[in-house]
C-alpha cells in the first residue's frame, strides 16, 4: 500500500513551517503562463472542459432521485449543458457515515498524506478546473486561474498542515509511571486515538467555489470525517470535478469513495438542510451570504459551525503621500471580479474636511472626483476591464445595481455595462458609486455583493474610524482598509479595528492588489464579528474536527 | 513591572512538555506529609481555615445585592455561619466586561506567566483550602488535599500550559515580501493580535469544586478572558479563596480585580442562567449535572459551551489471573468518595457464564459474592471507610439509595451508615449494589451519584461488552473500565470503547487506585459521548477562547 504520508512528508512540513512563520510561500503555480506548465497543459485543459459541456457529468451519488444541472456561463449566456446525478440527502449521509467506520481507523498522518496527494491531483487539473470556474462565476481566465488555481490549494494546504501539526500534538502512546503513596510503582502502558466526530457537510460558494471548500474539505477528511459537499447550483461544475477527482483517488487508494459525495440540489429545491438535519451530521462548513450563514449557526448551533459570510468592508481615507496612487488602488478593489469577492471594499469613509496630502488638503468633492476618475480608467480599455471585472454572476446583481442607483441617494459614479471583447453577451457592470452622511448610512451596514460602493462622508476622520470599525464590528467585516500618513493615527487605526475584531490592511498601495490573501500568511475571518467563524487558518478550524479517546492497560 | 512570564517559564516551557509527552509528571505535593512541606503548614491551613468559619468572607463583589450562605458540613453536620456578598447578575457582567478592556491587551505571555503565578498562591494555600474542601464537599483529608491540591493544580497547569503553546503557535509579527505577476516586490510587515473572545462564565462543582474550575479559570484568563466563577452553592468556601487569592494577585500586578468575580447564589434563587444570558458572556464552562449541563448545550449554544456532566461508568469483568485483586480494586472504586466521583464506576457487567481465571470459571453468583466482600472488607474498619468513603455531599443521596434499595431490582449488597471515627454526625453511607439483566437494564443508563452501583447479568462477554460500549455511547460515560486476561478480547474492548466515543482503563489492579487520572497524561472526558464535550486538555479546550487579529501595513 503507498505510504501516503511518506510520499508528502516534505511539502506537509514546509506548509507547517509556513503556517507558522507565516511570510510569503506556496508551492503552487499562480501564473497561467505556459513557461510554468508542460507542453499542451492549457490547451489539454480547456479541452478536458469543453468536452464536459453538453453532457451528463459522471459522477455516481448514494440514492440518485434524479438529474439536475441548469448552469449558465455569466460570460456567454449560455447553458453549459451539463446536469448531475441528485442523491437523497438520507442516503447521502448514510452512505457518508458508513464510508466513515473504516476511515477512523486510518492513521491520521495517512489521511493526512492522502489529502496533499488529493490536492496535487487537483494542481494537475487546474486549467480545465480554471475554465468551468470561469463559465459558472463569471471570472476572467486569470482570477479563475489564481484562484481556483494556486490560491485555494494554497489555504487547502494550509488548513491540512495545520490539522496536521493540531494531531500530532498528541502523541500515539505514553509510557506511565508512578508510585502512589508508599505502594510500588504502577505502570500503565496509554494509548491516544484521534476520532472524527461525525460526516461534515460543505456549502461551496457560487463566486469563489474552491477557497473555502478545499480547506474544509482537507481539514475534514484528514482528521477522519467523511465530507458531503454541497455547491451552490449555479456553480457546482468546478466543485463537481474536485469532488470526482476526490473519488477517484479515494477508491484507488482502497477507501469508500462516498468518503466524499456531491449533494446537488436546485434554488427552489434546497437539499443543505435536509442534510444537516441527519442525525449524521456533525460539522458544517458554509460560505456564502450572511442571512443564511446566520441562520445555519442559529438552528444548527449543536454542530460544528464553521461559516464565512460577508461584511461592509471599509477602507477609511485619512491621508496619502501619494492621493491618486491610493485611489488608483483602492478603485482596483471595487473593480476586481466586479466586487464580488469576500474582501472587496464596499464603505469609502472619506473626511467632509478633506484629504490630507504633502500638496494639501485634497477637499472632499475633489477626492470623489479623482477616485470616480480612478475607476473610470481601470474600466476605460474593454480588454482591460475585461480582466479584471469579469462578469456577473447572478443576473439579479443587475437589479440589486438597478435598485440602489434610483434609490434616495446621490450617484458619484453610474454603473454601465462595458463591452466584453471575448464574450459580447457577458453579463457586465462597472462599479456604481453612491454618497452616503455617516449618520444615515444605514444602506452601507450590510454588503452589496457585486459593484456596488458608496462614500460615506464623515465629520472627521476620528468619526470615520469610529463609524468604520463600530460597522465591523456590529455587522461584519472580513477585509478593513486604512490609508494615513499620520502615526498617531495609524496607531489610532491598528487598535481601532483590533478591538472590532476586525482585521485591516494599511496603505496597500503599490505592487498588489489590495485584497489579495495570502495562504499561509493572512489569517482570513476573525470569528469576533458578523462576518463568520470560521478562520482561515487558525489552530480552532481543526482543533475540534477531532476528539481522542485513550485506553490505558496495566502492565509491561 | 514584574515580568510574570520570565518568572515562572521553566514551570510552563516544562508543563508544555508533559503535555506532549504524557507520562507521569507534577510539580506539586501531592502528600500532605509533614516531611514534604514548611513546618507548621498543616497547622497553620487548618487555622486559617478555622479562622473563616462563623463570620462574613470577606470578598467584595459587583453590584452587592445581600448576602448568602448556608454551607454545612458533611462531616460535622454543623453550618460554617460563612456568609459572601452576592452581586447583582448584570452588575458582576458589566464590571468584568470593563476589566477584560485592558487584560486585552496584556501580552499573551505575561497573562500565562500571571496565571503560574496564581497556580503557585492556590499551592501555598492547599492545606486550608483542603479543610475547606472537605467540610463542604465531605472529602477525607487526604482525598480533599490531593483533590484541591496537587490534582486539580496539576490540571490547572495543564489547561495553562496548553493555552500558551496553542497561542505561541501564532507569532507576533511577519514579514511578507512577494512579487505579483511581473511587477516589483511588495512589502506588508504583518502583525498578529491574539484578542479574547468575551466574558467566561465557570460553574464549579459541588464535590469536586477545583478539579475543573481551575483548567477553566486558568485557560480562560490566560486567553483574555475575564472570569466569572460560580460555585455550586453548598461548596462556596474553597472556591470563594480561590478566587479571592486571584483578586488579590491581580489588584497587586496592577490590575482590575474584576478579571475573576465570585457570583454566589443558592438553589432556590439561581444566578447562572442570567450570567449567561448577558450580552458580554461568551463562554461557558460547566461541571455538574447532566440534566442542567444538557441543557446549557442546547440553551446556550451560541456560546463556547465546554461541560462535564456524568455517564454511566462501565465495568466490563471478562477474565482475570487474580480476581480476588481485580474485584478489590473494583470495590475500591466503588467506595472512594463515596463514588462521587465523575470517574467512579457504576455498572459492573459479568457475563452470565462467569469469570474465567487460571482456577477455572468463577460462576455469576460467585463473582457477586466475592465482590460484595470486597467492599465489606474495604469497610469493614471504620478508619480506613472513613479515609476512603468520607461523607456524602447532599443529604439528598441517603434518599436516593433508599428508593432504590426499595425499587423492583435484587439487593446483592445493602447499604449502610457506616460509624465515622471522627466526626460521629457524618453524613455516611457504604455502597449500594443491586442486580441487574442486560436487557432490563434501564435504572443503569444514567448516573447515580453517589454509592450506588449495579452488577448487570450479561447473556456473555461479547454482549457484556456490547451493552457497556452502547450505553457509553448513547449515555454517556467518562471512564469506563474492564478486565481480560484475553488478548483478543482485549483487542476487542480497546476497539469497542474507542468506536464508542469513551476512553476505557484495562486490567487496572496493582498499585493505584482504578479511577485515578492523572494531568498531563489522562485526557479526560472525550467529547464524542453525552458525558461533556470538554476535554482536559486538548487544544480544543484552549483553540477557540482566543482568536486572532492581524493588521498589514504597506512598506519598511
Amino acid at each position: 500500500m503507498t505510504d501516503w504520508f511518506a510520499k508528502h512528508a516534505a511539502l506537509i512540513e514546509r506548509a507547517a513551517q509556513a503556517n507558522a512563520e507565516r511570510g510569503a510561500w506556496s508551492p503552487f503555480v499562480e501564473s497561467p503562463s505556459a513557461k510554468h506548465h508542460p507542453p499542451g497543459a492549457h490547451a489539454a485543459g480547456r479541452a478536458a472542459f469543453e468536452a464536459l459541456l453538453g453532457r451528463p457529468f459522471e459522477i455516481d451519488v448514494p440514492g440518485p432521485v434524479g438529474r439536475v444541472g441548469g448552469e449558465v456561463s455569466p460570460l456567454t449566456g449560455e447553458a453549459l449543458g451539463v446536469d448531475y446525478a441528485r442523491g437523497d440527502a438520507a442516503a447521502i449521509m448514510d452512505a457518508a457515515r458508513r464510508a466513515g467506520a473504516a476511515w477512523a481507523d486510518v492513521a491520521p498522518a495517512q489521511r493526512v498524506g492522502l489529502c496533499a496527494e488529493l490536492l496535487t491531483r487537483w494542481a494537475g487539473d487546474v486549467f480545465a478546473n480554471a475554465y468551468a470556474t470561469m463559465h459558472t462565476t463569471g471570472q476572467g481566465f486569470l482570477t479563475a486561474f489564481a484562484g481556483s488555481g494556486a490560491n485555494s490549494l494554497d489555504r487547502g494546504l494550509e488548513a491540512l498542515a495545520m490539522a496536521h501539526v493540531a494531531m500530532a500534538q498528541v502523541p500515539a502512546t505514553a509510557d506511565f509511571r508512578r508510585a502512589f503513596g508508599r505502594g510500588p510503582e504502577a505502570h500503565l502502558q496509554k494509548r491516544y486515538r484521534l476520532r472524527p466526530v461525525g460526516v461534515a457537510v460543505v456549502f461551496a460558494c457560487g463566486t469563489y467555489p474552491a477557497w473555502n471548500a478545499y480547506p474544509a474539505i482537507l481539514a475534514n477528511l484528514a482528521c477522519g470525517n467523511p465530507v458531503v459537499v454541497k455547491p451552490h447550483p449555479a456553480t457546482i461544475l468546478p466543485v463537481a470535478m474536485a469532488v470526482r477527482t476526490g473519488r477517484e483517488l479515494l477508491r484507488e487508494a482502497g477507501f469508500d469513495a462516498n468518503l466524499l459525495t456531491l449533494a446537488v440540489d436546485t434554488r427552489e429545491d434546497p437539499v443543505g438542510e435536509a442534510l444537516l438535519r441527519h442525525p449524521a451530521a456533525a460539522i458544517v462548513d458554509f460560505t456564502g451570504g450572511q442571512a443564511f450563514g446566520a441562520h445555519l449557526e442559529r438552528a444548527f448551533a449543536h454542530l460544528q459551525v464553521y461559516t464565512e459570510t460577508a461584511g461592509c468592508n471599509a477602507v477609511v481615507l485619512e491621508s496619502a503621500d501619494d492621493l491618486d496612487a491610493v485611489l488608483r488602488a483602492v478603485a482596483h478593489g471595487l473593480c476586481l471580479f466586479s466586487a464580488q469577492m469576500c474582501t472587496s471594499p464596499q464603505n469609502l469613509w472619506v473626511p467632509a474636511e478633506g484629504v490630507r496630502t504633502p500638496e494639501g488638503v485634497v477637499p472632499f468633492e475633489q477626492v470623489v472626483a479623482r477616485l470616480v476618475a480612478a475607476v473610470d480608467a481601470w474600466v476605460a480599455e474593454p480588454a482591460v476591464a475585461a480582466g479584471l471585472c469579469g462578469a456577473l454572476h447572478d443576473p439579479r446583481t443587475q437589479d440589486a445595481i438597478r435598485a440602489l442607483a434610483d434609490g434616495a441617494y446621490p450617484v458619484l459614479r453610474p454603473s454601465a455595462p462595458y463591452a466584453h471583447p471575448d464574450f459580447p453577451n457577458a453579463r457586465t457592470a462597472t462599479p456604481l458609486i453612491l454618497q452616503l452622511e455617516a449618520d444615515d448610512r444605514a444602506l452601507a451596514q450590510r454588503e452589496h455583493f457585486g459593484p456596488m460602493a458608496f462614500v460615506i462622508r464623515a465629520p472627521d476622520r476620528d468619526a470615520a474610524l469610529a463609524g468604520a470599525t463600530a460597522d465591523a464590528r456590529d455587522h461584519g467585516a472580513i477585509a478593513s482598509y486604512a490609508y494615513t500618513t499620520d502615526d498617531a493615527f495609524l496607531d489610532r487605526t491598528l487598535d481601532a479595528f483590533a478591538a472590532a475584531g476586525a482585521s485591516v490592511g494599511v496603505n496597500l498601495v503599490r505592487h498588489l492588489p489590495i485584497n489579495f490573501t495570502a495562504a499561509f500568511s493572512d489569517f482570513h475571518v476573525t470569528g469576533l464579528n458578523p462576518a463568520g467563524t470560521a478562520c482561515l487558518t487558525d489552530l480552532a478550524f481543526v482543533a475540534r474536527r477531532f476528539r481522542v479517546v485513550q485506553s490505558k492497560v496495566e502492565g509491561a
